[in-house]
């Protein structure tokens, strides 16, 4: 029976996670009952949503309970079954946690994904994972681009907002990215097209509206949000009439206190509206997203960056560069050898 | 040629409205062009929006300039005229400002009104008029009510909320007021209809959210925004999965620095929208919703208060009733006797 390294919350975290909040624990692999399958995980999604479920807040999942391992979606082989939908030696991806093997059956967001389908089984991870179905959904169908329309992203650089920006210029948009720092501001314009790119770092608020008003002269039709407090805050006195805030992450406060929001009249007087993303609500669509995010991955029209961290002792430094940004793609923690 | 006592604002509120913002200026009144007319005001609506277009700040409006009278919906009777639309001793409503006379003309927010149509021309500037049609649209276009659903109402013993309260009724709803002061809670139950009012009087966040859940325990599905800052903050952690805020006023705001908002992010784990509301948007549709309207208020079916000071002398005192909650309705300025 193999053993099972487990990287588990033992307390919960007051602002940023810090090492005693977690113990990597040693446990035997579970025996299986019928319909059930072990996953071993080479691959752990290092997502910001994550620092959310470590609170002992309702949401839209239950917390994470103490002495449980951090939930995390993964990938990886099956290495024992009683399920005839998963043999041993498939590959597949669902919810799971930062662990060598996880317990698995049919169900919810488990499912088979295929290797040769894709050039990096990473990608289940990142752009035909929840990450692409999150750009894809949350630009698509809350933000309803048209052709001509002005995207501006925040986060740009990140995991979602890099691909929400290239899935915009494919819509014929107009794209403006905001990123923390000039290398990522480089990146934003080299590597995920964007128009116009914005460093944040710095800037008051009064630089930053003037920042987004420069790159956006005509006004902002979509704002689509993954930081949240002076960013959003800015970006909300730029908005057009009719525009939509698609909330797709609010990360500058998973750690702190929310910055507070001064410009949420500016959604009354453009009869604009903020509306929140949460992708669960679009699982019975995923079918039509995954080939089309597929095609846009294989024939290249979507670059997709990921950043591998190496090992479940890393699981602490690896999730602590999302919001010290830096990372240089989709955070990926790496559990096992493929 | 008769003499026409003005409202101006001479300096811009900082905060509070106070009376050197103002003076009260008598002018002639103006020669007519072809196609304008003299309105003689007899009633000015005094709404919280007025207290934006003082500021000189872009809006849907542009600022009342200094020198200008304030801003207001009128309704009079015509005195002069070189329109053939609006003759001689006819009632019309627009977009004036409070000032014995104003110039009309056709378009716009102006337009024939048929005193014999309702009880009270006043109900020209309540029911029948801005505030009917935005309780209307706002509730029923943003909010899309369904029956059985829970509507939470803050500002609901003011003009629009008394009324949302009322349709969110008809439409088969559940419907939670929130009022300042007992007297006002019993109101909401005994003239409004609403099935449970809440006193946000003295009430910390943490109370206000208990009440809340108390008062709507199955969750909120629309919560109808009138007031914004802590009150929204706490309604949005009862706000269910796909629930609607209609962003209608903010106005604990519009006198002070804006109240940090903490927990949009409901908005994310809800799947759910934010949405302002701004009249213009639905001119179009103006015709579909005055006869049901009307029709409402003269079968009884929606209950109208009104609270009517009287003499332009009395503007601001009046207007600031507003912001004091001490006004038992729709505020309304007469002007002129009817």
């Amino acid at each position: 029976m193999p053993i099972n390294r487990r990287f588990t919350l033992v307390r919960r975290p007051d602002g940023m996670p810090v090492a005693n909040d977690f113990r990597l624990v040693a446990e035997p692999t579970p025996a299986l009952e019928e319909g059930q399958f072990l996953l071993r995980n080479h691959y752990a999604s290092l997502d910001p949503a994550i620092r959310g479920w470590m609170d002992d807040a309702p949401s839209y999942l239950p917390p994470i309970r103490l002495g449980d391992p951090v939930r995390a979606t993964t990938v990886g082989v099956v290495a024992e079954s009683r399920s005839d939908a998963f043999p041993v030696g498939s590959w597949a991806s669902g919810l799971n946690a930062i662990e060598d093997y996880s317990l698995g059956a049919a169900g919810g967001f488990t499912s088979p994904v295929d290797p040769d389908a894709v050039s990096s089984v990473t990608h289940y991870l990142s752009a035909v994972g929840a990450i692409g179905l999150t750009a894809y959904f949350a630009l698509l169908e809350v933000g309803r681009p048209a052709a001509g329309e002005t995207v501006l992203v925040s986060g740009a650089a990140g995991a979602v907002g890099s691909l929400v920006g290239q899935i915009a210029k494919l819509r014929g948009c107009r794209t403006v990215g905001i990123a923390g720092g000039p290398e990522k501001c480089a990146r934003l314009i080299r590597n995920y097209g964007y128009d116009a790119a914005i460093d944040y770092r710095g800037k008051s608020p009064d630089a930053l509206d003037a920042a987004i008003r420069a790159a956006a002269p005509g006004g902002v039709d979509i704002q689509f949000e993954n930081v949240g407090g002076a960013i959003l805050d800015a970006g909300l006195l730029s908005l057009n009439p009719k525009g939509r805030v698609v909330l797709c992450g609010l990360i500058s406060q998973y750690n702190s206190d929310p910055i507070p929001l001064s410009n949420i009249w500016r959604l009354i007087v453009q009869g604009a509206r903020m509306e929140g993303f949460i992708l669960t609500q679009f699982i019975p669509r995923f079918g039509e997203a995954i080939p089309e995010l597929a095609a846009w991955v294989k024939d290249g029209t979507l670059r997709v960056d990921e950043h591998v961290d190496t090992g479940i002792d890393n699981a602490l430094p690896a999730f602590l560069r999302l919001f010290e940004g830096s990372n240089e793609g989709k955070m990926i923690l790496k559990i096992a050898e493929d």
